[in-house]
């Protein structure tokens, strides 16, 4: 007996109002051969070797790893982020550490916690695909604002906020933001404002979500300190993860925020504790001493993925427009404003490149040529082979128009 | 600088509207000796080795288990999910099957899918107290369906529709249940109720929610095929988890449901895919055949532990009524009405046992001297240990009121 398959099965269900504008993406898995330079995933020959840490969770610890786990995350791994974090002068305690199964769950527990329908958030345009379709599921209303190679603009920022205090409407929940190497155009912003921004959060009673993968993933320049390092009224939340600096595949990030909002988003964190397996893992991956020169190795691997990605553009694409960022896994690039990025994606994918169009990082409709590439995941020759095929297909779309 | 911890920190934040009136239950750490017959969690001794299916997934499998897994689980798990409930005579194609991070992932997934706020969700009282959370943070509102020896009142059910429909109300949008060993109570809803149920389901217009964790821990008696093998029209969402079964802290549950519902719950699944680590340690494990003398043995072990429970609480508690389930991880148990097990809670903490009090199970204000008890993680000797320690928390109690 078939469940539900008949004509007219689905039809008439009784799905929530504010899920019917979600769009559904497949996720169309790659033609082998296929270069892909669209999501952010590690490079492989570059992944741990997490074996002895996985015996040792399912040996020594065979009780803590298969049984639930605290719903805050276990008390050795929160201890050891507080410490990581601190060294970037983000002074927390372990209870003030949330483990949650990757950033991702951080920033829906957040939404779930803080937003109410129609409530308004603060987003650059372009920003994070990901962090727009959370923020949609839970009905948030997007306010842009503007940034430019320092970043955010705060003054921009201050005039909306302004206006809405002068006009009676409510201030915005929140400001979302990836601050170091801004997915997707790779602005980190600068000191100055990260302060200022604390300062008008506290000002404006809205709360700052500080989403920050790619700290280390740093090739030159001089890192920021976290926005978080400068609150002291308990109004910005970061999000971190071990997706970019261990493994994407284990689910294991963390929120720090004040005690009172972690108890909170503990308590909507309806998942019976995040897997104790990979956090213990984790933590003998972290405390044996690995992770340094692993994150080491890897921001050399990456700046290295970066420079063949812009070399390659420079030579196949020269009309395209690249950011060159100092650190992060993206490039954010602009082609001629004839060049559709939605429209080239099938030529592109029937070319064997894979992309992500620039129009998925905008809160509403924005400018049709842009699109990210990221450098993680593939080797540089496969980058130099996803770059001439982009190249082609490019001018294919433009002969067929 | 400390992170917020300031006198005003946390203070003025602000949280959404639906969460004012989340209750927040620390989670206190067991104390070295305590016996703990509050949780499902399973017996140490049974938990399973897993070690050889982690080296495989962390070698054979690296750069799988290690990436970002695709949104709707690894199709080979979907694929192993799809045969084993059609055992069951639940018809699935594997793009029927989600795969989520526990069961309890699914029902929230569910929830942000289906509910707005306000609506109306049909459960029994008492229910599966962590279901109740879940649908408390979505401002669902609670109807109580009663409940006999058969599980489901179907006749009170009907009267309820009926009577919302001739008033106008808005027909519930979902039916949660555990319908095999109900949780709390232990009760079977019999086929003939299920066929009614999925019948009335199709009639009046709303979903039903089947949650069945405990399906193959029965220890005598005839299962009852799941509501969802009577379905046809795509009115039943199955739950299912890998906890009970192979091993709670691997965080894999799955979903079967219309390939249009698991299209759209994978596209509200903020989570970058659930960990496909502990996913395809499950599927080679399972594959194995590692799981059908390890479930078989398991509901050997929680049948022996049902009849010491029951056993020492005729022993130690005569003046209690306990149900006696067929399968299943708990009892309910009923004491004296002068005995209010919120109270009692304190007391037997000190004394050395941990249970819950009923009132977590209750939609809203219930009976106050019931409380359930987990036969599940403790060894008999620890139960014997944990029901006399009880009954002299009662004792205690009744002395000094």
């Amino acid at each position: 007996m078939p469940v539900g398959e008949a004509p007219h099965g689905g039809q008439g269900l009784p799905y929530a109002a504010r899920v019917a504008t979600l769009s559904i993406r497949d996720e169309v898995p790659l033609r082998l051969g296929t270069v892909s330079l669209a999501a952010g995933d590690a490079f492989p020959p570059q992944l741990p070797d997490l074996t002895d840490v996985a015996v040792k969770a399912l040996t020594t610890y065979r009780a803590e790893a298969l049984q639930y786990g605290p719903r805050a995350g276990l008390p050795e791994l929160r201890r050891w982020v507080a410490n990581y974090v601190g060294a970037d002068e983000v002074r927390v305690t372990p209870e003030q550490v949330l483990i949650v199964n990757g950033a991702k769950h951080g920033l829906d527990l957040i939404c779930k916690l803080f937003l109410d329908p129609g409530d308004a958030v603060l987003v650059t345009s372009p920003t994070y695909q990901s962090a727009l379709g959370i923020f949609r599921a839970y009905q948030a209303e997007f306010v842009r604002v503007g940034q430019d190679a320092e970043g955010l603009d705060l003054d921009d920022l201050e005039d909306e906020l302004g206006r809405r205090q002068r006009t009676g409407r409510p201030a915005p929940k929140l400001l979302y933001n990836v601050f170091e190497f801004h997915n997707p155009t790779g602005v980190t912003v600068s000191a100055q404002r990260r302060q200022r921004l604390v300062e008008l959060a506290g000002r404006y009673g809205f709360l700052v979500v500080e989403d920050d993968p790619y700290r280390c993933m740093r090739f030159e320049g001089v890192p920021v300190r976290p926005v978080q390092s400068w609150d002291e009224q308990g109004r910005v939340i970061g999000l971190g993860t071990f997706a970019k600096i261990v493994a994407p595949g284990l689910r294991v990030g963390w929120v720090t925020a004040t005690t009172d909002v972690v108890r909170r988003m503990a308590s909507v964190k309806s998942d019976g504790g995040s897997c104790p397996l990979t956090q213990r893992m984790i933590f003998e991956y972290c405390r044996s001493g690995y992770l340094e020169p692993h994150v080491h190795d890897l921001a050399k691997t990456y700046g290295e993925h970066r420079d063949q990605m812009l070399d390659r553009l420079a030579h196949d694409l020269p009309e395209a427009t690249a950011t060159r960022p100092q650190g992060g896994y993206y490039l954010w690039v602009r082609l001629a404003e004839d060049v559709n990025t939605e429209e080239l994606l099938p030529l592109a994918a029937r070319s064997g490149v894979r992309y992500l169009p620039g129009s998925l990082f905008y809160p509403a409709a924005g400018p049709v040529n842009y699109l990210r590439l990221a450098y993680s995941f593939s080797s540089p020759s496969e980058i130099a082979e996803g770059i001439a095929r982009l190249a082609g297909a490019v001018r294919e779309l433009r002969r067929s128009s």
